[in-house]
């Protein structure tokens, strides 16, 4: 028994930031599973900023689903290893309903956990932090870190394991909640918000110590601030430059500072998550812990229905979620 | 007997481009060496881009002789490791007669080769140059490298050792004269004039297999033409920024190109030679093998008599000097 399934397609590649008529919700229709397939109805859909790249430069087909992080259940199955009931967790992007031959989809076991957890800190956002921060960024007890866009999915959890490892933090942020938040939930020690004043000054101000650790997320004006504070020996893991993304070429606004490199020996290096994968039973052990010790604090800022999905997407980009931004379907 | 004895020194901080005016000779006398001295006469200096920013950020003391590397030859000794006749090399700076205790000076055993090669392809800047390339670059045979400033005293190095592991090299310079002898006679693959056309569009077709390797001498526009090159894993050792050097707080013009540090997974790194002490035997059996058998090729643009000091030094920011830029002393 088939059912009626909406998809969301990107159907025009942005230039700068993306318009709700890039994408379109499409309609189809979804057989019913064949053997060795099942039937998944989808749940939760993940929004990141690393999918903004994606849509221009080619790796997202145009008129296909947007491919994302999302859990769903298993409503039917003819594969051995897949029951009806099971939390599944995929790729398989923005979709009520798909049918799969079990590649790239893993039975979650959220093991005491809400699923959505899985989305975000306990999932691709909480270990990109965690790997960026430890291993990229070689973050030791007590350091003193800098973190851009500290209030959103991967900042987040970031300046918090700083925290958690005794360090001096300081977050930035787009809106005085978002800093609230850091400095009252989260507990990191200051929090900047560089719309207001002069991001360099409000820095030099905070980072009485240097910084050790730049975590950064944002680029540009950010990175230009943060080279003349870093210590010798300082590392700047570099996880996303959110305020390149909707520019043409991807370019941020020019840093001059980069003379600082010389003079104080810093490291700086591009990662993503993959490079982590052999880690991932010490992630989860450290981050498992931390949660349920109520050590790491984590907020979704949630869309509810796919009609959402294309505005949870460019709210990324103006600031406007806090914490991890999911799109929850019926 | 005292001897008469010219020093030049910082009589004033430059801002920008360092004048004459803010040098001085000035006369002094030296007085014969008392027991456990000796008297040196320096015969060559050495001028560097890194002096440049001592210049400015208080490391060198005004009205006091300019820190540089000197070699030169012990004329009267009351010291019982130092003889009359020794050649001998410390960092004393620009003047004509030393006395000294000892203390940072050390007796070259130049082995065969000019002394003048301890202040460049043997010394320093080829240290610099060979744990910039192989240790902070990481450089595997027959990758794809850039070298800016490549007709500098580090960057020629720096080309020659990638020529030598069977690299595809892509040197930059600010002359035809220099293009010509990067191509000519150290044999690299492409020079590229920086001065004439579109410095982005040159190294975009120069670099036909990207780039793996990318040693910075310079930032600013070649940092920015360099990065949307780079290869998945590339590297960019950060040697120094000379194009940021004379400017106001060391700013360079705006790179906009850095969320390829992101997309392309790049690490890029600043380090100063004394990061590799512990390599140094194994850099000087490489180089001397290679200036021995003809494969490490160099040039001095030599300077005759102290007075020219200054000049020297404002010519490496002019861009007047091939290879190692030495003063030599009557």
């Amino acid at each position: 028994m088939a059912v009626a399934s909406r998809e969301v397609h990107l159907i025009e590649r942005p230039e700068g930031l993306p318009v709700a008529t890039q994408f379109q919700i499409v309609e189809t229709t979804i057989d019913d599973p064949a053997e060795g397939e099942f039937l998944i109805r989808n749940q939760y859909m993940s929004v990141d900023p690393a999918m903004r790249p994606r849509l221009s430069n080619g790796q997202q087909p145009l008129h296909k689903p947007l491919g994302a992080g999302t859990i769903g259940v298993v409503t039917a199955s003819r594969h051995s290893a897949f029951a009806e009931g099971d939390v599944v967790q995929h790729g398989l992007g923005f979709r009520e309903y798909v049918v799969s031959d079990g590649r790239g989809v893993s039975r979650l076991d959220a093991a005491g956990f809400p699923p959505t957890l899985y989305m975000h800190v306990l999932g691709p956002t909480g270990f990109t932090a965690w790997g960026g921060m430890l291993i990229t960024g070689e973050l030791k007890d007590g350091e003193n870190v800098f973190v851009s866009a500290a209030a959103g999915a991967v900042g987040s959890v970031a300046a918090q394991i700083a925290r958690i490892k005794g360090c001096y933090v300081i977050g930035s942020a787009g809106s005085s909640e978002k800093c609230e938040w850091l400095e009252n939930e989260l507990s990191i020690d200051v929090a900047i918000n560089y719309k207001e004043g002069v991001l360099r000054k409000n820095l030099k101000a905070a980072a009485t110590q240097g910084i050790d650790v730049y975590f950064e997320n944002v680029g540009g004006e950010h990175l230009d601030a943060a080279l003349p504070r870093m210590n010798v020996g300082g590392r700047i893991p570099v996880c996303g430059m959110i305020s390149a993304y909707n520019n043409f070429g991807a370019r941020s606004t020019g840093v001059t500072t980069l003379s600082n490199m010389v003079y104080q020996r810093i490291t700086m290096r591009g990662f993503v998550v993959t490079d982590f994968e052999e880690k991932r039973e010490k992630f989860l052990d450290d981050m498992r812990g931390w949660v349920a010790d109520g050590q790491m604090k984590y907020r979704e800022t949630v869309f509810e229905g796919i009609e959402q999905a294309a505005d949870a997407l460019i709210g990324l980009f103006t600031g406007e979620n806090i914490g991890k931004a999911l799109v929850k379907l019926d």
